[in-house]
């Protein structure tokens, strides 16, 4: 007979005569003549209890089940009794396919911290909160296709190997397949010259937006930072739409609606999942995402964000002037405390920002844009491109760049250029927005830090 | 006023007084009096057809439309009288975004050679044929979350960055943040230990199988094999689905399922682009793609393979004996010259294969399977894992492997172990097979193969 998941088992029609479910045993009761068994498949994060009567073979079975073990059980699917649940099995066999010695199973039924569970991140999803995690990453993922897909955006494989560097900024991996030590001369090595793991998709996907129209990529970007914070890791993927024949106020509108679509699709297709993390790790998460979707995000001009920060009658720890960057004390109080929502700050000094972003008619100032969302910060960075050859080949030469390493990028500005603009959006980042998690290290099957390259 | 892309206007309900298009001219025709403009936006293979009439302003600017400029061009949609499309475009303003020069503009009106057109792969996709594959590339990612999605699987983002090997099987890239020539010693590197590119993630995917059911994930692999050959790159993107509860004829099914899902999609949502590649690139395109899906795949065991290769009459290159490799010329010869049809080859033996395949009760075979497809090879290679602690301790012992490493996926054998199977579908294959081109680096953005890492 063909398994039947939990999930559809919970959500039957009406009672069913015979079915199969499979799955780990989250615990295992014993009265007089019959045990309770809590049964989860990874399917939902609701279990299904089953009740099995004892019969001398019954019970050999069930002396080898634990929490933990994995079992097949047959039986009738009834009507539950009990409060909390529409169905119950009535189990007539039992099989175990793997017991879970249980002196040494890490998960036995309690709270276990998470910097523990880190420690065991091939076991964790089978605890309620990290399988909750997972489905919400996966059904996230699935509905930033969906957004892109139902818009018509082609998506792109952006290379991972990279020989230029998107950010002008260090910090990437090398790739090599020499052996470590050896002469390491870049012609001996596999690409004949420098590899790096790429940190952003954009520059190859301005080339298809300028193409294809508009693209989207989706894929590991990787940062050699050595810094040991809740809001660093080594790789994770990013989000990156492109859009031909758009300004930086068409890049806005997209971001806003993206990050509403998303937090309103996982509402809709994971409740039980959210509501574990609304209940037990962020008192305050259906407030925030109810905060973001319900009004129009804040836009205003970084000069204008500077004169607020001014005005704002605060000591920060990093004195505000124009021309500097914004640091998260200042994000965060532009968006939890001014505005008390969403914000787009525009326009920002040239001099802090990346060669390709497109300079503004007052010379100083660029068609940057970040939005901050109240508890993550930034969460989407972007711009228009900078489309005009010759203003492009000034910054270049500005900030010391080789027109050689660009000749394809700068290629696209010489042969039929076209304003675009798109952004980036961290795709962890957005995960810890929707659950309240706030380590990235959480939201990751298996995170890369320094020094931690486990499983 | 917005943007209408040129796929919608020409399946527009009926005319429009107002209309607005944005794209990249690939042809101009002059006339007495008016010209022509060929206008694709890259929303679909499609031209828009726009009809302006000359006067001394529009003159002007169309002296400075050739080939490959972006424009906007605004109107009125009408009926065309001419064939072969419904709708065309009487233009009353033309703007120039930006000019092409007609002298070094390398995608001039006629057909490149897919060897020059890989020296431009910035360029490339504004030509039919590039723009055909990169729209029909992204609707089969679609369609492969859909497929899972739809069954309910979870997508799982394994890890890039691998401290393990899973095949055991050398050819990876290494990783890390030490300067060349450096001392590589690995704990000053940024891991601390040896870090290379993965080669897959089952692994990683069987711990999320344990715990969520059925996953699969979707992610770029490497490969550090120093071959120039059509059917070789060091970076592609592979599906990898993992199923608890599962065994190798649940595994057969699901890839037969899968592929037959993802052909019937791509010629129900990509007609247009589909048909260029069975009229310009491969005329038995559509004879292949009919026979994948009219009926089942032949399923047989490696042993009888050998048996009929054997009795084949054929003098193969390679001679055939049982605990061999099957090699292309023998692949072929099943799919097609014997059966005609997809054919999958099961239970090869033990000595071929990897340390984590479930050992057979012969005990000398495994519970692997390869799916051979016509044209292609090798689409689908997978197995059912070996759940038993003790058999795999065996066979990772005879290989020489360390429990140490591996303690990790050994747990997942200790604490509730369970049957599971699962595959790898290289996903440029599968590209491969449902446009017919034959060189695998015209089927992906910015192919990396060795001494290339141009864009």
């Amino acid at each position: 007979m063909k398994r039947t998941k939990i999930r559809a088992a919970l959500e039957a029609a009406g009672p069913m005569d015979e079915i199969v479910v499979m799955g780990w045993v989250r615990t295992k009761r014993d009265s007089k003549g019959f045990s309770f068994v809590e049964l989860n498949d990874g399917s939902t994060l609701l279990n299904i209890q089953v009740v099995i009567d004892h019969t001398p073979e019954i019970e050999s079975v069930l002396d080898r089940v634990g929490t933990g073990a994995a079992v097949q059980i047959s039986g009738e699917l009834v009507e539950s009794p009990g409060k909390g649940q529409k169905w119950e099995i009535r189990g007539r066999t039992i099989e175990v396919f793997g017991e879970a010695d249980q002196e040494t199973f890490p998960l036995q039924k309690k709270r276990h911290s998470d910097e523990f569970l880190r420690t065991i991140a091939h076991l964790r999803p089978r605890t309620n909160k990290f399988g909750a995690m997972f489905r919400i990453r996966s059904e996230l993922a699935q509905a930033i296709h969906k957004f892109f897909a139902d818009k018509g955006f082609f998506y792109v494989h952006t290379p991972i190997v990279t020989g230029s560097d998107c950010e002008g900024a260090g910090e990437m991996f090398r790739v090599t397949s020499l052996e470590p030590g050896a002469d390491a001369s870049p012609d001996k090595d596999f690409f004949g010259k420098p590899a790096q793991l790429t940190v952003s998709g954009q520059l190859s996907a301005e080339m298809f937006a300028l193409s294809l129209g508009e693209v989207y990529t989706f894929g590991p970007t990787f940062r050699a930072e050595n810094s040991n914070t809740p809001r660093h890791v080594a790789e994770f993927w990013m989000i990156e739409p492109e859009m031909a024949f758009a300004d930086l106020a068409d890049d806005m509108d997209l971001g806003e609606e993206m990050i509403k679509f998303l937090i309103t699709h996982i509402l809709d297709h994971c409740p039980n999942d959210v509501e574990l993390f609304a209940k037990w790790v962020d008192k305050g998460l259906m407030l925030t995402l109810e905060n973001v979707l319900q009004d129009s995000f804040a836009r205003l001009p970084y000069t204008e964000a500077i004169d607020i920060l001014n005005k704002a009658g605060k000591s920060f720890e990093y004195p505000v002037e124009w021309g500097m960057d914004l640091q998260t004390e200042h994000e965060r109080f532009l968006c939890e405390e001014q505005f008390k929502k969403p914000v787009y700050v525009h326009d920002y000094p040239k001099s802090i920002k990346p060669f390709y972003m497109r300079v503004n008619d007052d010379g100083r100032t660029v068609a940057a844009m970040d939005c901050l969302v109240p508890r993550i910060g930034e969460l989407i960075g972007g711009s228009q491109r900078e489309e005009r050859l010759d203003v492009l080949l000034g910054r270049m030469g500005e900030m010391g760049l080789s027109e050689e390493d660009y000749w394809w990028y700068l290629d696209s500005r010489r042969f039929g250029s076209a304003p675009h603009a798109g952004f980036g959006m961290g795709f962890e980042r957005m995960l810890m927005l929707v659950t309240g998690v706030t380590n990235i290290r959480d939201v990751i099957p298996f995170p890369r830090t320094p020094n931690s390259l486990e499983f």
